[in-house]
């Protein structure tokens, strides 16, 4: 790194006076960073007063979905990057998906669990399968944990489904080939994509996909995205918007 | 996408409490929407309440910064990606930069500006150049606009500068060739990297990169960021590393 501006002749009395200035920019930073902490607690107890408000509309919204059989199977089809881990098979199993859970930690910071309850099918023993987050914000290393499948005989998908070598169906640099090895990796739990974008996008707001139409948008309705819009899909389609382009400029 | 879940033959009965479920769905969603809604506004009150109580201390954060004329120019030079914009001409020229601010708007969301205060020097009439973001928030596409610089003659840096093919300074994938080619550059301002980092790295806690050491630090610290440390350096490392790391995952 080139230092070279610091280096600059220097009487001794000017040294003295650019240390003591130091010291006071030194202090003067102390009470901005302790700002900043009272700024992030304060942040913080919104989020949880917020996470407890929505908690019992997050319950309701999952027991009226249980009506729908197919909800969030079709949820995951029509998303744009997580339907690209799934592969046909785990689609079937994913039909006897009925309720799906995500919760934050209740300090938010420490992590978050993601629930998929399972109806009895084919596929395995479980009821509830758990992906789980640690983050690390008490100074462990972030890790995730993930609930063993005991795979019914011969029907275990992790070791069933071929190894693609090319990547037919995902379309973005996401990491994972499919569902289940996603689910069970968890090697790299700070950089999980397909982790944050069912917790950030598609359990905030799933019906937006559940509700995507069948038929083909125009093209000239990409731009802005209005025109074509069905009941409840308007709120977030900017911000998926941005999701994606996101991952195409780090592509 | 395939939809072909939902293809399921279904009684007209099913159909009817489907429907009637994906419109008590619905209606739940717009409660959670509005809750969401609420949460964002109070965060911002939050935000705005600490931009407040932050500013006179930045404001005497920056006389004090006045009496160490070679401040920003250095902390700017010692920052690990800032600087791999600044030509060695471009770093004469910072030499005379005594004051930088960086305000949000009021409402945080519309935008903010960067204002850098010269002294009297050879290179531009300038004794304020201010760069200005306009993110767009109430319906107009963003911009950003920057002060027309008057170079004195024979001195304007963007024409005099040459014009490099290898990026022999800058190391990662930062757009701008050069401090002043980035200044005046407004083609993209939602994608101005250099500009979030003067907001949201240097800018909070630029006495962190003044006074990196000038000694090589051993290569055993760089995991885990302990060890060798300096007074008011400790605060934001790590958010830097992670700063790094998406870069160097987007790259």
């Amino acid at each position: 790194m080139a230092a070279t501006a610091k280096k600059v002749k220097k009487s001794s009395e000017t040294l003295d006076d650019e240390s003591e200035a130091l010291e006071a920019v030194d202090s003067c930073q102390n009470e901005i960073d302790a700002l900043n902490e009272k700024a992030s607690e304060e942040i913080l107890k919104v989020e949880q007063k917020y996470n407890a408000l929505r908690k019992p509309y997050y319950q309701k919204r999952n027991e009226i979905i249980k009506r729908i059989p197919t909800f969030w199977v079709t949820a995951i089809l029509n998303h744009p990057q997580i339907s690209g881990i799934l592969e046909e098979e785990e689609e079937e199993c994913l039909q006897f998906l009925e309720k799906l859970v995500v919760e934050e930690f209740d300090d938010i910071k420490s992590g978050y669990r993601i629930q998929f309850f399972f109806e009895e099918n084919p596929f395995f023993e479980n009821k509830l399968l758990t992906k789980e987050f640690n983050l690390g914000s008490n100074g462990d290393s972030p890790s995730s944990t993930s609930t063993t499948i005991k795979w019914k005989p011969d029907r275990d998908l992790t070791t069933m489904l071929p190894k693609k070598t090319t990547n037919t169906r995902r379309k973005r640099n996401l990491e994972y080939r499919t569902f289940f090895d996603w689910f069970t990796d968890n090697n790299d739990p700070i950089n999980d994509d397909i982790a944050e974008l069912i917790k950030d996008d598609l359990w905030p707001n799933p019906l937006q996909y559940y509700l995507v139409p069948d038929i083909e948008v125009e093209p000239e309705d990409d731009e802005d995205g209005e025109g074509v819009e069905e009941f409840g899909e308007e709120a977030d389609e900017e911000e998926v918007d941005e999701v994606e382009d996101e991952e195409e400029r780090a592509s």
